[in-house]
């Protein structure tokens, strides 16, 4: 067996333990006979993995006592019509940062419901830099964000400050370094890069803010129904949510969210440096709003591009290609990528440019 | 490691096989260098796992060509709006036999987009039986019902023939036995019970019933945005897919859904047959309607209960608690539940009656 180093945008690479242990357990949770896979949602066994997963959320994360740690269903796309029916309720309106194509499919939705208001664009920049000195509206419900865009490799640096709540899709870079969750309404993010499988979805929502849906949301779409029943108003995603747990104590041991951000810096310093300093491969993000989580980067040959990525894959690095929208290649470093990986991309880039110029 | 034979209600038992395959993957899938969780749903390996398990259900199901087939979120408990949102767009009515718990949350569901008319109900019963002689009206934009009701056991042997598309709720006995999918409008599923892990529900709906939902309907509840991105429009549950597809197999091996219907009827009648002769334990559910997955059984004696249930956990047989609207014991034994469980399960009600009488 040969583990490759993945660069994929999601789902992507989880830590080797969190794998090795959930393999050993796949059979035999614990002694208790069986998977986890296999459990009922509300056996004793399963309580204590979602509660802990829980604990260890608000812990890594600092989590107020008055925001609600909700593991729901159905992706950050889900998320982007359950906040408009929960939070668009005094307004009908909410101020949007466009800075890629996941906003652009929030403020799609949002539509559906009401007024969205785009209060600034990097569009006409194909979304290489996050839009400054921003001027939000008096009467917006909330202040919609994201914090890191994968596609194009951006970041908010600093968050802005609002009079609205501020909600932010962090599917992309949560618990890559500290945020202060105080700062905001809403905090959610698919699990697939940072916390672990698909099919898993954390939000994060201050309790003022639950219990006033617009008329007409479905049962399963009111953040209530789930905060009064703790995440199993249904059968939950299980497994992913046991998953979950391990990788968030995986990020405990590694010194946090403070560790895992040093590392992190470490990874994509050695990354940027290298392109800041290379002739023939160039980073396309704005320096300023650099992304520590998605690298794309490019040639500016399409032939040589491609020439890179089949060699790069029979070297173990794989999943590099860029999103259409931006074409080249994408480096996506989450917290589970070690610094070993971005050492091997380097220098295997290093020698292809020195090969191939 | 002793595993145990787990008679859950779901999440539940999976075919030991599929266990083993899986976890000898996890950290290497067919020499990609990396787990199933971390891979793009985008990938080439991903794509073939989920295009193998939409053609293993095609396959097991005998699905004709006019039904789409979707590997969804968010369980039965989301289809319960799902459905009224996508198909409820002529009449704004729906026809429901009410046969238990599950049925009546997709009632009050209904009642958020139009009229839930209940044509029959056995709830004064304690739902032990299943409404016959159905008369349903000429204006339902559809007929709902559920196949198998896990709380009380029972299960429809003959569907109605209704002129309005039939919906059922399959979760807990979907490809326990055949069925003709082109009875139906449309088929859905959670998994956990005889598919696969929570976090991924099945839907097979005919062609012609999709693309017309009602105003409102976010993106992610239209059935159109799935079927057009083949269940890809965000990320699906990809982990839970790579398990369903494994335990199709494992269904096509057992010689499809007629052989392990043969083997469901072999385990059900043997716990059937030692219900009517037992003078301890008796079985709640009316014989003509009864479950081969679920079945629900009393001493008439709660303490008795409790001593029988903590006994059986003892010996390796476990989750027979049974749920709290009808107590006692039920015994949930789905395909993955092997032969040499449900003997083991009588031959101990056999000692246990013997000491205890």
């Amino acid at each position: 067996m040969k583990r490759v180093f993945n660069f994929s945008a999601g789902p992507a690479m989880l830590p080797e333990e969190v794998l090795k242990e959930a393999a050993s357990e796949m059979l035999d949770y614990q002694g208790s006979g069986m998977s986890v896979m296999e459990m009922s949602h509300r056996s004793k066994q399963f309580v204590a993995i979602y509660e802990e997963a829980e604990k260890l959320v608000r812990e890594v994360m600092n989590v107020p006592d008055n925001y609600k740690v909700l593991f729901l269903q159905g992706g950050a796309s889900t998320q982007f019509s359950m906040i408009p029916m929960n939070l668009m309720n005094k307004y009908g309106k909410v101020d949007f940062v466009n800075t890629g194509a996941w906003t652009k499919k929030a403020i799609k939705e949002v539509k559906i419901f009401g007024q969205a208001n785009v209060v600034a664009s990097s569009e006409e920049a194909t979304f290489t830099y996050i839009p400054k000195d921003l001027k939000f509206s008096d009467d917006a419900d909330y202040v919609y964000i994201a914090s890191n865009n994968t596609i194009y490799g951006t970041r908010y640096t600093e968050f802005p400050k609002t009079k609205a709540p501020l909600v932010a899709d962090m599917s992309s870079n949560i618990m890559s370094e500290p945020v202060n969750v105080s700062d905001f309404g809403l905090i959610f993010a698919g699990a697939q890069k940072n916390l672990g499988p698909a099919g898993v979805t954390l939000v994060i929502v201050r309790e003022d803010l639950i219990g006033n849906p617009i008329k007409g949301t479905p049962t399963m779409m009111q953040y209530s129904t789930h905060v009064e029943n703790e995440s199993m108003f249904n059968t939950p995603p299980t497994y992913a949510i046991y998953i979950l747990g391990k990788v968030l104590k995986w990020v405990k041991a590694k010194g946090g969210i403070e560790g895992v951000y040093q590392n992190n810096l470490k990874k994509a310093n050695l990354l940027y440096n290298f392109l800041d300093n290379s002739k023939m491969f160039k980073g396309t993000a704005a320096k300023e709003d650099r992304s520590i989580m998605n690298v794309p980067f490019v040639t500016g040959n399409e032939e040589l591009d491609a020439k890179f990525i089949k060699e790069a894959t029979a070297e173990g690095l794989v999943t590099l290609k860029g999103h259409r929208s931006v074409g080249g290649m994408r480096a996506s470093i989450y917290n589970a990528m070690p610094y070993e990986g971005v050492e091997k991309l380097v220098n295997f880039m290093a020698e292809f440019e020195k090969t191939n110029s």
